[in-house]
């Protein structure tokens, strides 16, 4: 594992997991690996299987140049993008737009090897075309999400969360994929806080000074002064300025159904939500699936698309590249910044 | 009270109580009555203060052409628009822009007068310049929200419903100013089928044949098949059934991430959502504020322009008219539809 992460001179390493390969996960790699932009901005790691590829560079209509190997732990020094083939499907036996438990084992792997790459100082980031959570479960019956898979195979915890960035503006929740019934209860000074951290540093890492972040309020009408509610007097607000006092340009709680016509408006550059829907609602609407997904709080950032794997037009080379193409070029950008620094305090940086 | 709400042949009758002082009521008040497709609609029963609409017409540069009176219990026979002079207010004792008792007292005699006309059959439906809840609370401390005051005043309870209207696509919700805590246990089949029946109600008063209403789930992903939550199985979803039963053109539980760009590309008429937030983050990100609020399950049709006071711009002539107008011409359709059936069982067929 020669320099890849801590040579500033030389374009950062990320790795490429293939996705779900009955989605159209197989037909964007193929893209990727062709796109002027992204091979200038990264050397790229990909892994899958050479098979699945060759057919999704059939569906795209493109012919990636690359070095194949079978040796993930041996690489070839090549400038060309290399692609670990695992050697783990036959694509013949994937029926396009069905779930499987095989097509779940096989991103699986990929993502697997890509972590552990990571993990190991190979690439500075990790990113992965579509999954489908319905196969990965089939696969791996314990898969929950993404995150909690990154704990598993890294051995971390606790730290995990998710942001959604579209056309510049992020956003992050405290809590995620947990039952409305429990958000109340897990929305504490603590968390809140942590949300806010984990924001602003890496917001940080992916080139903002001092990120402007508008905190939601849980409650209608961020409780109207306590009348729904009291979250946003007793927990939320005093976050808000615990993080203040640490230097973050929080502002808020702010009445969740009109911060982010705000921030769309360019009063804000992130906004943290309390639940999931209270940010992927507005995100959707705002057209996300143009947008991309970064797994923060990891030792290394994680970046996927933001859409799924589109079974219902899968194979037919029609798969718009654009939130693909936007998740590696932050995942380069935000790359480029750790490789600045040697590997372990990069680390230390991002995990905060 | 000859009849304003039984002679198919005339046009409806619609109460328009003046909204706060201090915002753009006084001059949006003065707009509406010299709109001509207004006045084409429906006969007008204005109410509030001759010196405030002097002011709104003064601020708006319009000079409407009312019968004015002091005595709401003996109407002038008249086709030009009444204006029933409470004489309650004196605007040199109004800041613009600024909440006040007075305000609140002012908004809030006119909107007991327009209900208590309505109730007594003299209007088919009330309407309402925007309303300042801040100076709402100080002229009346158990102010909670419109549909309450509307319950204090008629003396009925339990069936108050909020539906949002933008560009023809409706939203209401299953609890609404509440805090988030408490909404999982408000959720319940009878609440579902109560919200599907009054949504569908209100829409065939307003001209739908049978509404196209969506039902959003509760949790993220509405469950994701009972992993964060099981209320789309056990509550939502059996709730749906029973209103398919009943002949309601009802439809999920779906994630609420999704279901509203669904609806606006023409999926459904109209979106149930469990919560406030889940609803307005979406319809203000849509535009809401060019849209219309209407309150239902009570014993006529209630509406307003979904946007505020606007305390900011008040005074000065450039408030958009737009959805106010539209309040003005959905609650002359709704009016007009109930004035087709004697009071009597009008008022039973809108309240479910």
């Amino acid at each position: 594992m020669s320099g890849a992460t801590s040579d500033i001179h030389s374009k950062p390493t990320l790795a490429l997991a293939m996705g779900d390969p009955a989605g159209i996960s197989p037909e964007l790699t193929a893209k990727l690996l062709v796109l002027p932009e992204v091979l200038e901005a990264a050397r790229l790691i990909v892994i899958g299987d050479a098979r699945v590829l060759a057919m999704g560079a059939k569906h795209a209509g493109v012919s990636p140049d690359v070095a194949v190997t079978r040796d993930i732990g041996a690489l070839p020094a090549t400038d060309r993008p290399i692609f670990v083939d695992l050697a783990h499907l036959d694509p013949a036996t994937i029926k396009l737009g069905v779930v499987s438990a095989e097509g779940g084992r096989f991103a699986l792997a990929n993502f697997r090897a890509a972590l552990e790459l990571a993990a190991r100082g190979g690439a500075a980031a990790v990113t992965f075309t579509p999954f489908n959570k319905g196969a990965m479960r089939l696969a791996h019956p314990a898969y929950a999400d993404e995150i909690s898979f990154c704990e598993e195979v890294l051995g971390e915890g606790g730290h995990g969360s998710e942001f959604n960035v579209l056309d510049g503006l992020w956003n992050a929740r405290v809590t995620s994929h947990v039952a409305l019934a429990d958000v109340a209860r897990l929305i504490t000074r603590e968390a809140v806080l942590d949300g806010l951290k984990l924001t602003d540093s890496a917001m940080r890492a992916a080139g903002f000074a001092r990120p402007r972040i508008a905190v939601a309020g849980l409650n209608p009408h961020a409780g109207d002064s306590g009348n729904f509610g009291r979250e946003e007097i007793e927990v939320i607000g005093p976050a808000v300025e615990d993080a203040q006092r640490l230097g973050i340009a929080a502002d808020g709680p702010f009445p969740s159904d009109t911060v982010f016509l705000r921030a769309k408006a360019g009063a804000f550059d992130a906004v943290l939500t309390m639940y999931h829907d209270q940010g992927q609602i507005a995100m959707k609407l705002m057209g996300f699936d143009r947008g991309v997904t970064l797994l923060g709080g990891t030792p290394f950032p994680i970046l996927t698309p933001a859409h799924g794997t589109a079974y219902d037009i899968a194979g037919r080379g029609v798969a718009n590249i654009g939130a693909a193409r936007a998740a590696m070029l932050l995942a380069a950008r935000m790359a480029a910044g750790r490789s600045a620094a040697p590997a372990g305090r990069a680390v230390e940086a991002a995990a905060g």
